[in-house]
C-alpha cells in the first residue's frame, strides 16, 4: 500500500511537490503572492504544470477580484460542473452568491429560437443581475464572445472575468477577446481550462483572502 | 471575432481535430471504438494529448462497463463535481442512478472519528448498495486504496472501477493497486486524471452505447 500520510496532510505536501518541481523546472515568473496561488492551486487541480506559463492576470487582477468579492459580487459560471467545483461555504462568509443558468429550461428554449448556444444566452441573463458580477467561463468559447460583444457595444462592462474555456474550436481566439479588452481578468492562454480549473481559480483566490497556506 | 460555427457543430469540428491531431502525433496504439471514444473524449475535456498515452483498459472494459448500465448500475462518484458531470439523462436511460455521498454530513463526521479520508467513508457506504456499483473516483486516492483493502479482504469486489484520481501524493500508486488486481478498469496511468475527466469517460461510455458520433 502507498506511503501512510494523514488525510489533512496531503494537500500540504501536493503544494510542496509542486513548488519544488516549479523551481525545478526554472520558474521565473514576477508573479504576486496571489497570482503564484493561482498558479499553484491549478496544477494541483490538473497535474499539469503548462499552466505555469499560460495563466494571465490583467493588472492588479486578484485585488480587483477580491475586492468585488467584499461587496458582495455575484459569481456566474457556465457550467453546473465549475459551480459545483467552487467553494460556495467561503463565498457565503461574503455575502456573495454563486449561480448557472446553463441548465434552466428557457435558456435552452430561448438559444434553440435565436440560433445561438445556450452560454451566450445565459450571459445575456447575468448582466441583469444587480450589481457587479464576476463571470467564470470554464467551458463555452461563445460566452467570452458575448460578453466581448456586449462590452465593444457599450450595452455592458464585466466586473471581472474569469476565462478558462478548453477546447479546439474558437478557444484561444475567444481568449484574446478579453486579454485584448479593458475587462479585468483572469485567462488561460491556448486550448487548456476547464471547469475544474476555473473552480480552482475562484478557490484559489477565496483562500488567499483568508491566508489560507498554499504554498 | 473568431470563425462563425454554429452550435451544434462545435463538438464535430473538435473531435475532427482531435483525430487529426493523434494521427499527427502517430498514435498507433491497438485500441477498440469504444476505448477510443474515451481516449477522445478525454482529450476534448482537457485539451491535453497525454491522455491518449497514459489511459488504460482491463481487457473488455468497454464491454464491461456498458453491461452493467444495461443491468441498472448504481454510479458512485467521489466528488460532487464528477456528478455534476455525468450525463444524467443517458443514465436514467437505463433506470441508472448516480450518486456521491462526499458531502453527507454524517460522512464528515464517520471520518474524523476513525482518522480516515471521507471518500474512504464514502467508498464503505457505497459497497453496500444493492446491485452492481460502479465506482467513478476522480480525485481522492484513498478511495481506490479502501476499494483494493477490501478487495483483497474478500470482503467486497468493485462491478468496476474508473480511477482517475489526479495529484501528487499517493495518486501514481493508488492508481496501480487497480490495475493489478482482476477489478475491471478504466486509469490513467500517471499523476493526471480530474473530475472532469472522471465524467467525460462516464459520457464517453454511455454516448458510445447508442452509437453517439464521437470521431
Amino acid at each position: 500500500m502507498p506511503e501512510q500520510i494523514r488525510p489533512e496532510d496531503i494537500e500540504k505536501r501536493s503544494f510542496e511537490i509542486i513548488t519544488e518541481e516549479l523551481q525545478e523546472r526554472g520558474f521565473q515568473r514576477d508573479v504576486t503572492t496571489g497570482q503564484l496561488s493561482v498558479i499553484k492551486r491549478c496544477i494541483h487541480t490538473t497535474a499539469d504544470f503548462d499552466y505555469s506559463e499560460t495563466l494571465c492576470f490583467s493588472d492588479g487582477a486578484v485585488e480587483t477580484f477580491q475586492s468585488l468579492i467584499r461587496e458582495g459580487a455575484t459569481v456566474v459560471t457556465d457550467t453546473n460542473m465549475a459551480l459545483s467545483g467552487i467553494n460556495k461555504q467561503e463565498l457565503k462568509g461574503y455575502g456573495c452568491d454563486a449561480v448557472c443558468f446553463m441548465a434552466d429550461a428557457d435558456v435552452a428554449s430561448e438559444a434553440v429560437k435565436k440560433g445561438v448556444t445556450r452560454a451566450s444566452v445565459s450571459m445575456n441573463r447575468a448582466m441583469s443581475i444587480p450589481g457587479p458580477v464576476i463571470f467564470v467561463i470554464g467551458n463555452a468559447p461563445t460566452a467570452l464572445i458575448t460578453l466581448r460583444e456586449c462590452y465593444d457595444a457599450g450595452m455592458y462592462t464585466p466586473a471581472f472575468v474569469i476565462g478558462v474555456p478548453v477546447g479546439f474550436v474558437n478557444v484561444v481566439d475567444a481568449k484574446e477577446l478579453i486579454t485584448e479588452s479593458d475587462i479585468p481578468y483572469i485567462v488561460n492562454r491556448g486550448r487548456k481550462g476547464g471547469s475544474n480549473v476555473a473552480a480552482a481559480i475562484v478557490n484559489a483566490l477565496l483562500y488567499d483572502m483568508r491566508g489560507y497556506d498554499q504554498k
